[in-house]
């Protein structure tokens, strides 16, 4: 056992705790409520960075919530690697299909229950916990920058004007992002992208105000049949996409690439086990592999309209809304298919109602090179820990700021995520396995060892 | 002016604050938590018709919300109308849509707003004063028997029985109710009919639990895109509706019949701009005014499901509810309907989701003749307080108890309603003109009278 496991076995249970501390703040940056939270969350991680050996700290406030930034820098002609993370979280509802309170965190059956578990306090929290490894064990191989931010679940609309401000401040050689998923602890592997995301809500409006569907039903078009169709009409009987051009700019997997992937492990009795379905769904003549990983995707995440509560009522309302966004691959442009969906749905809306449709945020699609020296630092750090060399998947989820990233600083992302798909992340009992945490714990220092020896 | 019409002008400010007084009490039927709303206002129901003159007043317990019961009998050789009525509101959201409260009744621009305004206390409430102006000016010339229930706007599950094992006590000659709308004042009208409904409630099930949509979006089927895509097929290019069987029972009104019902006045122009919407919608082949009243119709009454609050959240839900109800004509009967709908729902449910579908209350279409005594007597009223002879419509709404009135009392219904279809009714803003309401309670009477006399 080195130094670096040593420590960490000493400290292994105040590590957790920590943890958990930072999962009690309900930092769900999506909820103007939660504002107060947010700034409380942002100096917590303050305090952990500087408790962890972080030379200089400080909260940078933007228009939306804070951004906080960190730097251990031992030598100047060190390499240096820029750790992204986020300390906001997606809003907790359905609160009712919570087993604990998603801000209780609860520890079960070596799982951390808490919304934060995994996406993504749990995983930014192993970074510091590995620069506190460094800073007790005097071993530091790297000069380490943190950038912890507040409005990741949100679309990170600050953040692009603070890196474009402070391109100095964020000077490094590589930015590593842990907030991603390895396919199991058996089988771990790297993503080696991110998909992009458009995010729009449509709002249809038919009559002036909610009727009688006795006296006007059947006279006058109604928001919510109006809206079902127009997203009935979003796929076709193939599952494709039919807004005009929204396959344009997609760059087509090479049959190479698509061989590799299906060698991939994928149990489909396993997964629909797992998801509580009988049949998968997806578009036609892709695996789910691919539809998850290098195809474009709709998805409606939220849609409301007319009277929700108990019991019956016989309205005809006079709105509808919906929240629907999309997933998106390289080379498509996240302003060109917002504006494509957006023209879709005026162009579509029947006579007798008007649609609004407004953008929520969105984020560029973003891939990862494989042969790099941060790639392979990655890659020798898990065969270190896991004993097996990561195999390279396409991530199905989205950071938007990646691509930023690269074209502001000019620096390529390496994912090395320790969370599992069946974390729930975004859902209801949201969790992090302890034994991933620790591991990733583990496993990080020697990303900068072996980081720092090829630069070398 | 006659003793009838001395007597209400000198109580017409006390007639109005005590119809104020019984619209601040909540009485929404559908929501457990008015409960104790219901039996309070069933109490002040009881209470007025005491003072109104009534000899006996009952408040009978139902497993739902009470009934209350009331008769004036002065001479049992003389005939008996029973007035139906009902005490229970429809629920007042969405709130943030209300101008004042909805419980907290304003008089403005000559007009009550209030939820409950028109429908129907305001118009039930113009009967128990036209018993007390009997009462007052001691010159009754019927029996007349009062059947004010608390469940109309959630199906009237309790009253049926009700009426089956109290068949004697409730023995009239005719039933009267005033729940109804007239074209305006200018062109007084009769309802000939209520269409019937059936209301269901859908439940699409997808994945077990609320998913990330970018790691299994694409990859298991919406329980959101696939609701939408049922209630998208629902109606047919024309708007006819496509579920099996649906219009097999439908009663299609002669050519005679449609030209009658062309020439009540309709403008199309004011329609739509009273709704503010730029084109009307509807079955093809039909008129705006057919479409409302001899045609069958679905309505999409709520649907939700995802997440709904502020903000952005990219979640695949588990869940999609919606709310759906028909409006129907003779000779549908509702049962059968009702199970067309949950069979056609079931059956194109695509494989990855379960669709459970649940009946929550249905009525029957009902008729009324307009060659009988009471529909003469109804019309003379009119003609006597308008100075115009009312023109027989067919309504568009349900009240779910008049055919089994029929069936089990054998008592026609006669439909002597003062409402507006502008009134809002079901609406944020439901209101009552001051006017109609004085209107019913100086017309009322005169059926009495012409009913006494005509069957004299």
């Amino acid at each position: 056992m080195n130094n670096w496991k040593i420590f960490q076995e000493q400290h292994k249970d105040r590590f957790l705790e920590e943890l958990l501390a930072l999962l009690r703040i309900p930092s769900v940056s999506a909820r103007s409520e939660h504002k107060p939270d947010m700034q409380a969350c942002a100096e917590a991680v303050k305090t952990r960075l500087e408790e962890a050996g972080a030379t200089i700290v400080t909260i940078y406030q933007t228009d939306g919530h804070p951004i906080v930034y960190a730097e251990k820098i031992i030598d100047p002609s060190k390499p240096t690697v820029l750790v992204y993370g986020h300390y906001d979280v997606q809003p907790a509802d359905p609160l009712e299909l919570w087993h604990s309170g998603p801000f209780e965190p609860l520890l079960k059956d070596g799982k951390i229950f808490a919304r934060g578990a995994c996406d993504d306090k749990g995983q930014f929290y192993m970074h510091v916990k590995a620069l506190e490894t460094f800073t007790k064990t005097n071993s530091q191989p790297t000069n380490i920058k943190f950038l912890i931010e507040g409005e990741e679940e949100i679309g990170s609309p600050n953040l692009a004007t603070f890196v474009k401000h402070n391109k100095d401040l964020l000077k490094a050689d590589v930015i590593l992002i842990s907030d991603t998923s390895m396919l199991s602890m058996e089988n771990p592997s790297i993503d080696t992208g991110v998909r992009g995301l458009s995010y729009i809500e449509v709002e249809v409006t038919g009559p002036n105000r909610d009727l009688h569907s006795g006296v006007y039903g059947g006279a006058v078009a109604n928001p919510i049949t109006m809206l079902a169709k127009m997203i009935a009409s979003c796929h076709d009987e193939n599952n494709h996409i039919t807004i005009p051009g929204f396959y344009d700019d997609v760059l087509e997997a090479t049959t190479e690439e698509r061989a590799k992937m299906a060698q991939a492990p994928f149990d489909a009795t396993e997964y629909k086990k797992d998801l509580g379905v009988t049949e998968l769904w997806g578009e036609k003549g892709y695996t789910t592999n691919e539809r998850t990983g290098i195809r474009p995707t709709l998805e409606v995440n939220g849609i409301w309209g007319g009277y929700t509560g108990e019991g019956a009522k016989t309205v005809l309302p006079s709105k509808a809304f919906a929240k629907i966004s999309c997933r998106l691959v390289p080379n498509q442009s996240s302003a060109k298919i917002t504006e494509k969906i957006l023209n879709y749905f005026k162009s579509i809306a029947p006579e007798g109602v008007t649609v609004k449709a407004e953008e929520h945020h969105g984020g560029e699609p973003y891939l990862t090179p494989i042969d790099s020296i941060a790639y392979r630092a990655a890659a020798k750090a898990i065969r270190t820990t896991f004993g097996k060399d990561p195999i390279p998947v396409r991530g199905g989820g989205s950071i938007p700021i990646c691509a930023l990233f690269e074209k502001e600083l000019g620096l390529k992302i390496v994912f090395l995520g320790f969370g599992l798909d069946s974390d729930n992340l975004h859902s209801p009992n949201e969790k992090y396995n302890i034994e991933n945490f620790y591991k990733g714990i583990e496993t990080i220092p020697y990303f900068h060892q072996y980081f720092a020896e090829m630069n070398a």
